[in-house]
């Protein structure tokens, strides 16, 4: 069955406090050339049929509403295989 | 800067309650066609200099430690831009 993934990430702008946490754990597990660390979410969704713009439409909707907060995150949808 | 991005998933065989709480929504907004919703996490790394092969391994290394837990969650490393 084809795969949608839909990665949802915090806005550049908008403060991360989970990404800082990473980020300040590094140096002290010796991990150095990391200058930014940004944690969002990940969802892959099974679709029964074929990937239709008609399907991948409607998901880019879901996306919008119910998958990520446009004020503060943006998102991007793929199907499984092809280039984000 | 290179970015590098660690997806990390649940496993198939653990149970995700995020996931199932997505695929329930859907049919209430009027949403068909989706069987399965597994809900991970995106890290997005920004990296100073080249990601060399080394870079790469440390990074695995991190995924595998502190951005994962290994018993029930799976993760794969790319570099943005690369097919995942």
């Amino acid at each position: 069955m084809p795969k949608v993934v839909v990665d949802v990430m915090p806005k550049p702008e908008i403060l991360d406090p989970q990404g800082k946490a990473v980020l300040g754990a590094l140096p002290r597990l010796g991990f150095t050339g990391v200058s930014e660390v940004r944690q969002g979410k990940r969802f892959e969704l099974e679709v029964e049929g074929e990937v239709t713009e008609e399907v991948r439409a409607r998901i880019e909707h879901l996306a919008a509403t119910l998958l990520s907060n446009p004020v503060i995150e943006s998102y991007a949808v793929h199907v499984e295989g092809e280039p984000a």
